[in-house]
């Protein structure tokens, strides 16, 4: 059979990347940009239009799969997403329809990193997973028997904004203690300033200007008591969250993505034993706490190529 | 088409009731025993199999569902419940294969009455939902595009099982604070002794000796004030509650199922106000609390029998 290709797009606050993926997972060219260089959602749809029409795979492209901050696959919009210029309600799928002539899915980026995880990483193996992305926020991609989980609306999947500590830190949501506030990398920043120890003063944490999750993550390592304690404090509220949300898709394993959850450290082991010293008897020892294996800058394209080749080809699991 | 039927079966700790079932919902045959009648399940088979082999419809008994505490979907077996006498794992589906010949199907009580709702009751115009029975304890049935959410090994849907209050009440499974020891009828009770209350001394029921959640509803009703405080006490934490669980599958509806839901007070009302108050915006003004429609004895054996239609038939949605 002649290859087959998806185009998959991501789109971030900060940046856009396209990259043309073959169902091996290859990806054969790719291309980003300054999320600002577009002032409207036509230019960009035109800038990757004309960048692909002349190449050859263009007619052996079956499917565009985009990734995007409020991106609802019922409706192919990005709805009132906070971090974009692109204001309200952006159809972003019929307009690269409308260009491309090619079928084209969108979902946000959580959903695109669970479908990544299924075809071409770390949960090829598992019809039942959800995908954990720890970023500036915490959001989640929920498979049930191979499917992603939508909800009635598109929204399904908000897991970071759970909330885990009654009355706890305020979050963007307006809303307090979403499990967002502290396992982001800016709920772990919040930890250095919220959190007291003894150890603090002689932290190295102490005297970084601008101390970031990155930082913790590093001088915990390192021996930094003060650090050492906030990796902990952040993996205790992850894995007694974790084992909770067990109770509603009772997942084979929850697959961590993200900077924090790469951390060559043992944030995943700790994780995991908090999961365990809280979780309902039925599920214990069942549930693998796994790192995602596409962590690296086309992790996003090769997620929403997946999608493509997901949806439109049932690609099986191998 | 000739009439088909399903056999559904209700275990419980202290009853089983069987149901000849046809499409529409009608139970046209059905009988309940005391369940210590049946010291093993063979006898429980044999004694239905003996009831129904003369009967017309038989041989138009398309399959078998069965709802049974810590009922298993995939294996058929029902495994280690507390509270039957037959100990250990209890292949009932197998058992029943064997003596009829015919496909059965185990879940558990709360997969079971979701649905009933879907294929009879008050969900039968959804294909997003979740029942929510509020009985001894507290079970969910989470439906997601049409179909039961099982999970890896069968034990998807604990809800009464997340916790809610950080160190809150001890709970039957040996963890704090789960949603059950506030929600279930026994829950109610809970608070009778554990709120506290001006009004409390002035309340009709720290005159009854060994008072039940009925009574609690009951004398709310009649303008108790201790009981009322109880009423918006366990609607408060079950509001709150769905509206963070809204973040996994969120779904169009909760369907309340049991006693404390059936209560023709305000109970639902008062639900559905605090799950406003504290859902993601997101999911603002779009979920509905709905009642069961199939709360009387039948409600289980429909539940079962909608199973069989279901799965068997791929009965669609109205």
């Amino acid at each position: 059979m002649m290859n087959q290709y998806a185009l998959g797009i991501d789109i971030g606050g900060t940046s856009i990347e396209y990259g043309i993926v073959n169902k091996k997972g290859d990806v054969i060219k790719s291309k980003d940009f300054p999320t600002k260089k577009f002032p409207t959602p036509e230019s960009l749809v035109n800038e990757i239009y004309n960048d692909l029409i002349n190449i050859n795979e263009f007619s052996s492209i079956i499917g565009i799969g985009i990734g995007a901050p409020n991106g609802n696959y019922f409706t192919g919009h990005i709805e009132y997403a906070p971090n974009l210029s692109w204001k309200g309600i952006v159809p972003l799928k019929q307009l690269f329809e409308a260009k491309f002539g090619i079928p084209t899915l969108l979902t946000n980026d959580a959903n695109a990193a669970a479908m990544g995880e299924m075809v071409f990483g770390n949960a090829k193996d598992l019809k039942d997973f959800v995908t954990i992305t720890l970023g500036t926020g915490v959001g989640s991609g929920v498979v049930v028997n191979g499917h992603l989980v939508y909800g009635h609306d598109g929204f399904a999947g908000e897991y970071g904004h759970i909330r885990v500590i009654p009355n706890g830190r305020k979050c963007g949501c307006q809303r307090l203690g979403c499990l967002e506030t502290y396992c982001s990398s800016t709920g772990v920043v919040r930890s250095i300033q919220e959190l007291d120890s003894e150890n603090k003063p002689f932290s190295a944490l102490s005297s970084l200007e601008n101390p970031s999750a990155k930082d913790v993550f590093e001088l915990a390592e390192e021996g930094d008591l003060f650090a050492e304690e906030i990796v902990e404090y952040t993996a205790q509220i992850l894995g007694s969250s974790l084992a909770d949300y067990a109770c509603f898709s009772s997942p084979k394993a929850y697959v961590l993505f993200g900077g924090i959850a790469q951390h060559k450290g043992d944030f995943a082991h700790r994780v995991k034993k908090h999961l365990e010293e809280n979780i309902l008897i039925v599920y214990k020892n069942k549930i693998d706490i796994r790192i995602s294996s596409l962590h690296d800058k086309n992790a996003a394209v090769l997620g929403t190529a997946a999608h493509v080749f997901w949806d439109l080809l049932q690609l099986k699991i191998n």
